[in-house]
């Protein structure tokens, strides 16, 4: 009941073992079907939290939830020329029973090529804009090669907004709107800090004007894209004709945009820039257990301790999620289950502290143990709320600025980017198509450090050489490995 | 912006039309996949508020929420002979992008097959039952041959619970427990009554001992399945290797227990039970919108109406989901919109009112028109909480008890199902196999009415003759046409 790898010295291992059976069996990955994980209830009582918090989020923002069929029909991919890019990636239904269907059916990759057939029947003029749906706690399927539990399946959690406005102004306040949306719940909530970038013109999404991505670190120096937004231009519109009246009457092509928090690389997150060598460390807000109450007791029925942790259980439920542990285990295998699945507070309540009316109360991100006395708990835990937020974020906000270096030579980038972890923040030429050349150098000098892009805010002019080419730098961007 | 069709005349034009693009828009039938429905945002935000109490009830149970794939491999379905059943109706994934799968994949069409397996792994003793798991916000796939909207669809909404015990005695609690958490949320605040009963063994669910049924009657006659709960007995557990360590150190199969309430079906009755020739008529608990403000303005700026309405809207919108409609189309007009989505109350105010400090309101279910002092509302709007899906309930309820009729005579029951809608109440031989032949005599005399079983509360002893052969009666049975 503790975990055989430490996060420090192998990410990798560690992470594996903490999604499994040894850890807080999360997922189980003995299903048989590659890239098809099975979630327990742990890691569902989890996502569903930060998902409903994102659902409100982005209702308050005006869009509502659809939900559309699963399979769409071959001649939908079609229709965008970048968007095929999907294609081969596609899973295919063409039997029913024993009967060959019409026309192929494919799992939805993702939403554009059967939301927007309908927003072009939905939607005629410019009083319906914008028009704002989103779908939540769905599916999507891509033929990945290599998979990760919660990092990169062939299925995974889905959200997808898809808006809908009269002019790309507005489409980029949507792309700043969603940077909010992921900084308040990702990071105000989760405590998980991000680079917010537009990326490079050759990484954009199949059929995308621009694409923006939040950027997290994980321990390992890797980044992982935990949300990016689309500006799709009216390329999709054209594509499947969402077109609307405007208000001299003339009928326009919609300006698209499209946003998706990564509901499993915000777990993947949360799991791995958190948590330590015992276990997940969760945020308050979204622990499906707050706080566990363990009796200690040295004689078989101890009744006044029984009473005591279930007087308090009974006050605290009131306000928080609470699990009174009065199971036959030992209290410090209770310990070490409950740190594994990284309950944030622990009360310990033995005959001592029943007599001296006083509370052992333990923080799981810190592990550490203060005795309190009993009249303070309440004002105790709702000072943690907060306080456990702040620790946490702080560390991964640390970690984050730490591992970001600056670089001014070709060499000196590829040397951090080989033995450093994280970002290498340096010149670069170009963000368009010609800059591609340069960015592939990069890649293949450092085992695939990528140019993840100039940050969304940067508005100041480059001045100086690109790191490659020695040309004049346009952007000053941000080189990292990535998931 | 009215319906077409009456709900006493044509129910099935009725139901098509509310349900689609001149109705309360709640699917769109343009996608052109048979089966496959694009639900719009109205009759998603209902359905996600019945799915959540649904939740909220089934984890008061002890069921925790966990996500299983969507694709399962070949080889699980043709272990348990009698679930196989399935095999002519799946949907299958041999292929991704143009790479066979070494592994024929099927669409999951109930969990059975895939989490059993599962459960096999996870479960270790008699320390970890019952376990309890649940999926809901899901997706299934079934080839049905007929389809229409919330009532068959080749993809459905999903809702399922699984549960695994020592004894059988505490699968037959579970199904009690199941029939009262459909009674609280279908009846208790859905207002939708149901007869709940033990299906014939000819009409079981493929692989269980036993299969109980909620029955809810549509306005056509036609009873509608809104919930099942099977009795597996050790069967899957045979099948699927589902064991457990007993007290005793033995290793024994459990007795599994799963249970469905029909979210579509749910959807459907609310649609149907409730609505009339206006439009939706909504339970204020599961309403997307509780309140409409409709300002009545005859000059084009009357900001003491806009104030009045706002100050309204800010008010009741801290208990209520409200919505202060400013649209510039007329009242009228909004009028017949909103009682079209069947929003429960809805609130007028004029400049009359403004003077007098009154408003006028208007209860959507009985479209009645009152006008009353506005310090009086928030009372009178709590009240209407009630009273609403009491009114609703009763209607619901007196159409149900009007439409269950007696025979005695095979004659009369062909007479009553072939000239009347509803259930007809009669003796029969058995529910057994052996009473399969008298079944299938009253379903051709009759154009398809089935046995839907035996109430499941009935513990009386049926005395008299079968109404078709004349054998001994074992059962007082209802005899419906059904969905």
């Amino acid at each position: 009941m503790a975990l055989k790898n430490k996060k420090s010295q192998n990410f990798s291992e560690w992470y594996t073992e903490i999604t499994g059976e040894n850890g807080a069996k999360l997922v189980d990955m003995r299903y048989g079907v590659q890239g098809f994980v099975p979630h327990r209830t742990w890691s569902v009582q989890i996502i569903r939290r930060f998902e409903a918090l994102l659902e409100q989020q982005v209702e308050k923002d005006g869009y509502s939830p659809i939900l559309l069929p699963l399979l769409i029909p071959e001649e939908n991919i079609k229709k965008e020329k970048e968007h095929v890019e999907f294609a081969p990636e596609l899973f295919w239904v063409e039997r029913m029973g024993k009967t060959k269907l019409e026309t192929p059916l494919y799992l939805r990759p993702t939403g554009e090529s059967q939301i927007y057939p309908l927003y072009s029947l939905w939607i005629r003029s410019w009083k319906d804009l914008p028009w704002k749906n989103y779908q939540s706690r769905i599916t999507t399927y891509r033929g990945e090669s290599t998979t990760r539990p919660f990092l990169r399946g062939r299925e995974f959690i889905f959200f997808e907004t898809h808006a809908v406005f009269e002019t790309n102004e507005e489409v980029l306040k949507q792309v700043e709107k969603d940077m909010q949306i992921t900084s308040e719940i990702i990071t105000g909530e989760l405590g998980l800090p991000f680079l917010y970038f537009k990326r490079p013109s050759w990484d954009k999404f199949a059929g995308a004007d621009d694409t923006y991505g939040a950027d997290c670190l994980m321990p390992d120096g890797k980044v992982s894209q935990i949300a990016s937004t689309h500006d799709l231009g009216q390329r999709f519109a054209k594509a499947y004709n969402v077109k609307f009246i405007d208000q001299n009457e003339k009928s326009q092509f919609g300006y698209q945009t499209c946003f998706g928090p990564g509901i499993w690389r915000i777990m993947a997150a949360i799991i791995g820039v958190h948590g330590d060598d015992f276990g997940l460390v969760l945020p308050f807000k979204i622990a499906p257990i707050q706080i566990v109450i363990v009796p200690i007791v040295f004689e078989k029925n101890d009744k006044a301790v029984d009473r005591k942790c279930k007087e308090l259980e009974k006050k605290l439920s009131k306000q928080y999620r609470v699990k009174y542990d009065n199971s036959d285990n030992k209290p410090g295998w209770k310990y070490n289950e409950w740190e594994m699945l990284g309950v944030p507070v622990r009360i310990e309540v033995g005959p001592k502290e029943v007599k001296a009316k006083k509370i052992t109360i333990v923080r799981r991100d810190i592990r550490k143990r203060e005795t309190i006395a009993e009249k303070q708990l309440e004002r105790k835990i709702k000072s943690y709320e907060s306080v456990i937020l702040k620790s946490i974020s702080e560390n991964a906000e640390k970690f984050l600025r730490e591992n970001i270096k600056e670089a001014n030579t070709f060499e000196h980038l590829v040397k951090i980017l080989n033995t450093n972890k994280g970002l290498v923040k340096t010149k670069f030429c170009a963000l368009d198509k010609s800059g591609e050349k340069c960015a592939d150098k990069i890649q293949q000098a450092t085992d695939g450090g990528k140019v993840r892009g100039m940050l969304f805010d940067d508005k100041s002019r480059a001045s100086g050489k690109c790191v490659v080419c020695s040309k004049k730098a346009t952007a000053t961007v941000y080189i990292a490995k990535s998931y």
